[in-house]
């Protein structure tokens, strides 16, 4: 007896970053003014507008089981969308819906890895990127995107750790924690490598509708990378329905049709009236995602405004999501140091570099979630700190 | 490249049940004018007053990301719920909320069982259960529950299982699809054989408002047991929520806590309006359940008074849960020829035992999920059906 070690070990490793984070959730608890510059979620609410959707799906009846690969109107429609962004040929046999974007990471990784197989992905990353891999029996390989490429990762690093084998390579473009994109160049690199050693891509673009400079383009419509591309896409941040867990992935047909088998026997589907809410909602256009996405942009115009005339602070240039990387080695302090003692010291939250990996050591990340003008404040009051720390 | 052996390989070897479920959809969807007897679903949808509560919770806010764990207000009514019904000392540590049982399956084996460890499960059984330990890397191992014991699995059968090995062994009680409910002999048998041979009990009591006869017991109250198990539960079946997707695991307060983390990296937790709506419907006490629950008890009562008084098809006794099993050896038809005919005669939709595994051969499933007029007019037909194939 005993619990399994892929559970005891799913997480561990990581850095004081959590401990920061919910250091300041305590100290906020305990009456504290401190400000949160930590999470990825708006500042604002899911639209009423598709909650009483929500409210009428159900109340129409929609309570039952619902179909598990999702419902046809709702497959439909985001194959349609698809297909449109990135001229894919994409139809509902290519579409699965999840109980959220995270589900999607799960469920690709379980689809492509075996027990034993190596899984890469990118460092800096997402928190649960390591903890997902080892969640499907993987061995997760990061793959270092330097500061000094603009957190692009190179081809010749993705290379050299495919060639001890790899069954996945996991992306996430726009990306989180740095807020860049990927170039056409990266894409192209990471093409080839997927061809020439044979392993797939999983493309987590849950933020591709937050874009600020540049285009976002998915791997998935590169030469030869349809039929090894898994694409997590979700309603969460382009829509502002986080709490919805209701999300997707794309992929060729035969890998979608085993992700269903897969549903049937880990969440048996996600909530009818859900999915009708999700489908009103993207039905919107894009005025509507524009909407939920502009005050991050808004936000990033303000602290690049506030960065102007000082070298202390340096932002990696914020092209996409809904977070702005720092670095802060001129100060002489880690990520760690820094964020810690502008808590201590300012009453500020952010979260070190080191919390996503070790590729952004001397970094911290600021998510621009919240009111413009506290934002605008904080992250005021956090250059004076760098400067004042030189 | 290619998928994982793991998704692949996740099911198969099924008989034709599944096959007739289709066929009989797709007569109806025809225009053919077929009675489903095959469904474990309401007849009834979610009571309004739930799909309100929701909404309520949604519009007041509650859309973001909710607790992982689940929120605080209803594990604890979980645990006060699970506490009073077993006398087990139960806290909010000893809950995580789990979008659906099927999701508290699969989840407890990813916890307990590593790849290639053997994980017990009684025959016949619900049709996902050795996919869900086929997606958890375990090898799934029958254990015959015999028609000529009731359906009650034999100790000797689970400790020759078990002598060969094994991380946890699930059961289910009130049983799907055999509608028994597991005697306190059998559960102490099954718990002298864990303790012995040192394995973990997961326990499905999905079915624990659907008792018509006899007592329910949950196997965490035997003694010693509340360290060696872990009970999956659900808000589908006794809320007629299924289409909501929520549940539980009641376990350890460990098994607990890395089955939250592995939340994290899974489904990130469950909708907060949800969670509130189940809240909700668990306060409307046990009149409210019972009122759920009594169509099929209603049902039950008018198949037995069916069957009286001819002894061609004769009726597993119905102690719970919303299904009849019934032995039609007499008619020397396996179960899957008895239902096929019968679909095509009579148009009468029924699972074959077949579709459950091997021990409920010669048996069909008859879930009492339709009006009760139209039950006892089909239910009649079916015994005449019978009648005549002798």
């Amino acid at each position: 007896m005993g619990l399994s070690n892929r559970i005891t070990g799913l997480t561990g490793g990581t850095s004081g970053g959590w401990d920061l984070f919910f250091k300041a959730r305590a100290m906020k608890a305990a009456g504290e003014d401190v400000t949160e510059l930590t999470i990825g979620e708006h500042d604002v609410r899911t639209d009423p507008a598709i909650l009483d959707e929500m409210h009428r799906a159900a109340r129409a009846g929609h309570t039952g089981y619902a179909d598990i690969p999702g419902i046809p109107a709702l497959r439909d429609t985001i194959a349609a969308r698809v297909q449109a962004a990135t001229g894919v040929p994409t139809a509902r046999e290519n579409v699965v819906i999840t109980p959220g974007g995270q589900a999607g990471l799960f469920a690709t990784h379980m689809a492509l890895c075996d027990p034993g197989e190596r899984a890469l992905y990118i460092d800096p990353f997402y928190p649960t990127y390591p903890g997902t891999i080892r969640g499907a029996s993987a061995v997760p390989v990061p793959v270092t995107a330097r500061p000094e490429a603009g957190f692009q990762p190179a081809q010749a690093d993705i290379a050299k750790a495919a060639s001890k084998g790899a069954a996945s390579l996991l992306i996430n473009t726009p990306n989180n924690p740095t807020g860049v994109i990927y170039t056409r160049d990266t894409l192209d690199g990471i093409a080839a490598q997927a061809q020439e050693q044979d392993f797939w891509v999983i493309s987590d673009e849950v933020y591709d509708t937050q874009i600020w400079n540049g285009e976002h383009l998915s791997i998935r419509a590169l030469p030869g990378m349809a039929a090894r591309t898994l694409v997590v896409g979700s309603m969460s941040k382009s829509h502002a329905m986080t709490g919805s867990r209701v999300g997707w992935v794309v992929g060729p047909e035969e890998a979608v049709a085993h992700l269903i088998n897969l549903s049937t026997h880990t969440t048996y589907g996600v909530p009818g009236f859900i999915q009708e809410a999700a489908l009103f909602a993207l039905n919107q256009g894009p005025g509507f995602e524009a909407d939920i996405a502009a005050p991050f942009r808004r936000r990033r115009d303000i602290a690049l405004s506030v960065l102007e005339g000082q070298n202390v602070v340096r932002a990696v240039p914020p092209d996409g999501a809904m977070y702005m990387m720092l670095d802060i080695r001129a100060t002489g302090l880690s990520g760690q140091d820094f964020a810690s003692r502008l808590l201590d010291e300012r009453r500020i939250a952010v979260m070190p570099g080191e919390s996503f990996g070790t590729a952004a050591a001397g970094h911290i990340r600021v998510a621009m979630t919240i009111e413009d003008s506290q934002f605008a404040a904080a992250f005021a009051e956090l250059v004076r700190f760098a400067a004042a720390l030189t």
